[in-house]
């Protein structure tokens, strides 16, 4: 017998999951992405332009930026303001480069989608909460510009989600809240696609290490944990308007 | 007749108020504020300590940050990093004094509460709407203190709220949209409180200026959209939760 | 029987005014401002261009920096450096609106002019005295760029003052020293034309609240200060040099 | 037939390695590390006291710093000053994980090593090379701390080095030199122990993706490279002085 | 025949200087000081503690800070805001370390002085005047700390003052105006002490390079005009007030 | 008898100096310099254009950063990051200034050279160090630009070099070490080129001051050692490659 999950799920049960799209007016796409306690509202503008080294390629990109605010926490934290930290950098750069390859950038033409990933709560999981949820803001995001007629076809290529999933006494759990977060020797985030190819895979021992026959099954659940998420977002996306 | 406003309210007439207490689990209060399409996340939290000032006295303190999200505007618009703008400044200055008259923080012990008020969205109107709706997270926070032992008595003693009003075409017209904050060539915030008092004045003339009988008319208006907006608080508070 | 002044001066009477124009050379304007025991070294240059919201509309711009030199005040105190106080950006805010008020903005060209109010000396009312004092800075300015063929039209149109009441022991008592500005329990600083339109009011209650009508007899005390400082400033104007 | 590396190497052949003990005298350890062209000065420095979080707990704590100098890459690059990139942010954090994965910290007592990772030239696998020889300058100056009486007991328990490994025309290449690291479609970072451990994985599609086997084939070239580069570790550390 | 000064001078002539003492009245000590159209306010306050390395020595420490006014030259500079310049550093550096050598550091006890030397405008020498009128506000200083108790024992052991000397065609001028300057071909700034001895010798080739015996010329040249200044700062102090 | 030196040296004798060309690869001139324990990395870079002044003028330009690795002294020190400390900034621009008079800068056109001074260890000396390891860098970039056809013509016109001398226990001795820098009263530093002529004198006294029979004697020792090193810059030069 295992360790049991505070809130009784399975160790390969995803929290409750809810993607409010819409939540804001003034982005193109805006959806306001739960699990559990964890709240992140994910919105995708536009600009015109592109980063230097992309300038005269006639091909577009997409970053991201993710904050927490200060109630985010218990107890509040101080918002970044002098200098990101490295672990913020670090989880922007993921949700810029899992987003990213959603897209075929060359149809994109030179302008630059911004995901902003605000995070209103964080009970763990934030950084693959807001790949997943950016993921519905920035097919909203898509449509719009379609039906703006800023875009003549969609850039979209792959869908994307992301999951977490740690190591707690030798056993893989699914999607784990902070006080699971804490008590895991193992962390992975992994990045798939619909199709089962993945797209990033960062697995670090917080203490101890692991071998490669536990790396294989944390990447096992992992991998059924995204299918589920992808359904989940197909679900959400195929309502007319939430 | 005069300028007919974009949403066809009267020219004293609220936007219509909604106040989602406890929108966020972690703070002491959560507010989720709205004025028509204008969004402010309030929080309120508490921590030990106050600033150096007031060091050894016995007395609390109450600080406010201020801060939009990217995506609140339509444009985009950067955060604020590295500074924080004049009117941001300003702003949190504001929201900082009006909230602390609403306090006696000898009562508080040398502890500071923090309020954030994060705009969601911004459609005019935030400074004051972050006033208002501070208000209700403020009572929210000293109910959980009160509750949880950490204070004994509240601090409690004021109840405030603010309002915009605005001079277009020579008359005053109550809490200004965006588009109509555009066409004002007077802009006033007000604070006050249940028992009509000011707290707070500030009255700009952003094209020409204005006499002594305008000001006078302009103060009137604000009075009564104050007197209003205390009535709404108290009906939201009154509510056992939400 | 009131509250009696530290220099004995009657509740509505201000403090000896000097502004000694010329005071250096290099810049268009440049006034040495002196209240009572306040000093602000007020510049005005000019540079080509304007912000970016007013590239190619033909109209100008004036903007306003403050600062305060380290030994202004008792005892000496850091000087600003890799961020402004809100006080302070609240200030140069102030004055940049103030003074823009005098101008018609059209006749000016594409061309910025910058105030510069340095406080040698700080015993309150500095934002006041900047103002004040950088009217007249800017009258010769103007005058020297009139002189050099630069402009062709003054674009002065109204003649500005700026002055302070507060509110002790329920009175209000006009232009405050530092002493009395730590007494006071409401402030306001008002900024009017010389035909007695206002272009700003600025009231806050540092302790307590304040009714309407005491809102009135302040705006009164105040409104008389500013006229005798138009007739100070047009006197100092008359003399053909100093 | 597969593709052509530059420098004549087999698929799942290392770089020449070479690693030049107490290069400096100053720090504790320093070790230049060169595999190819990429050099990395590897010093080991030690500071009473650890960070918040640890005081009080008898543990002590290693932190890293990466840099590269400007001349270090074609063309020259500017310093990072002010703030550091992401990228460097996520170096630093991954070389002081793995590094700090070597030790018991509780040996060390409340204080910290720091070890600064300065490349003097980049031709890509500068974060492996920085972990591979940071481990061999921090054997160095564990040996001179228990020599000095500052230990009485070495925290050392793993030997750990690092390695990059690349997807370039679907094969796996060990060691990517810069050139190489254009090519391939996905990177891979690995650190891993003695025994055969897995301290870290970082895996990313720079572009397209990856399935499961191709996953399986990177980690099976990363570990076999890992294993000769701890050979040359124990190499270098059995000769008496350098 | 040599080069013709712009204002009439002989080569080895000062500029006309004037000292203002008690120009303001906060800090300990106030110097607005004059030389030709520059003008420097020096003044003086004191603060308790010392820098870190002095702690626990019982010494005092004096430390300066300079600045420019934005109107100080023609055209208007920037101020220096996030960074200082090099040149600032310099200057401020250079202005610490001459009158730290007036001065018994061990008679002032762990208190530090701090010198600031505001530029309101500037003709070139503002570094030289800084340090002459710098001594006459830190004896000003000092007089009214003995007044005071606060010292018992006056710390001052040395009268020093400064000069600048440049090479122009081939001969040495004495203390140069910015256009004078701008012509020279090498600039010394030289400080030295009552009795002939040097504190500091700061001479650069901006063009070409020079030989030992224009080296002596020019430190003759400065020898002699620094004797100079010594007299008139022995001559302002002498008079009771200004 | 004089003050016994801890290497054994001669008052007026240079420590062992070495210069190791071609250090690293991928700049244009790359130089480790050795005098003693002090080691500088000189490399020399080139890059496209001139700063704002010199814009249009067909004269390019060289400039100069000098920074420390942490562990270049004991104990470690912080790398400067937001800012750049005085000492720092006076270093570079030294060097900048010297290693510019070897130069005829109309013959670079609007180029900017950058030359990069990175400690690896600090044992005194490292300023002079830098101009004289960067001048033989400085010799070999531009012999690359000419073998590579950017420039037509060397705009090498001086040799410089560059050496500290300090007075201890009122004597003059050449190149000191760290130990020797702190018994030291007065210390100079002194740039010169390779037919006797000044470029930079910096002579300042640390405790006490100095009268002019010791100033020439300081000087005269300076230029013996410097005479020294640039034979060896010759010497070094003219080895094939290193």
């Amino acid at each position: 017998m295992g360790w049991q999950r505070p809130d009784g799920r399975q160790p390969q049960e995803l929290r409750s999951h809810r993607f409010q799209r819409h939540f804001t007016q003034f982005a193109l796409g805006s959806v306001l992405a739960q699990a559990g306690q964890t709240q992140v509202l994910c919105t995708v503008s536009l600009k015109e332009g592109v980063p230097k080294f992309l300038e005269g390629t006639g091909q577009g990109w997409l970053t991201a930026e993710y904050r927490m605010l200060p109630s985010a926490t218990r107890p509040r934290q101080e918002r970044e303001f002098l200098k990101l930290s490295g672990r913020t950098q670090e989880i922007q750069r993921l949700i810029g480069r899992s987003l990213r390859s959603a897209l075929d950038l060359s149809l994109l033409g030179e302008r630059t989608l911004i995901v902003d990933a605000d995070v209103l709560q964080a009970d763990a999981g934030t950084r693959s909460l807001a790949i997943t949820g950016g993921y519905i803001a920035l097919v909203d995001a898509l449509s719009a510009l379609l039906q703006q007629g800023v875009l003549s076809e969609s850039p979209l290529c792959h869908q994307v989600a992301a999951v977490s999933v740690g190591l707690i006494d030798g056993e893989p759990y699914l999607d784990l809240s902070y006080a699971e977060d804490v008590a895991a020797s193992v962390d992975f985030n992994v990045v798939m696609t619909a199709n089962g190819q993945f797209i990033e895979v960062q697995g670090t021992a917080e203490m101890g290490s692991f071998d490669r026959p536990t790396l294989d099954r944390l990447l096992d659940v992992a991998s059924q944990g995204i299918q589920e998420l992808i359904e989940i977002q197909q679900h959400v996306l195929a309502a007319s308007h939430e």
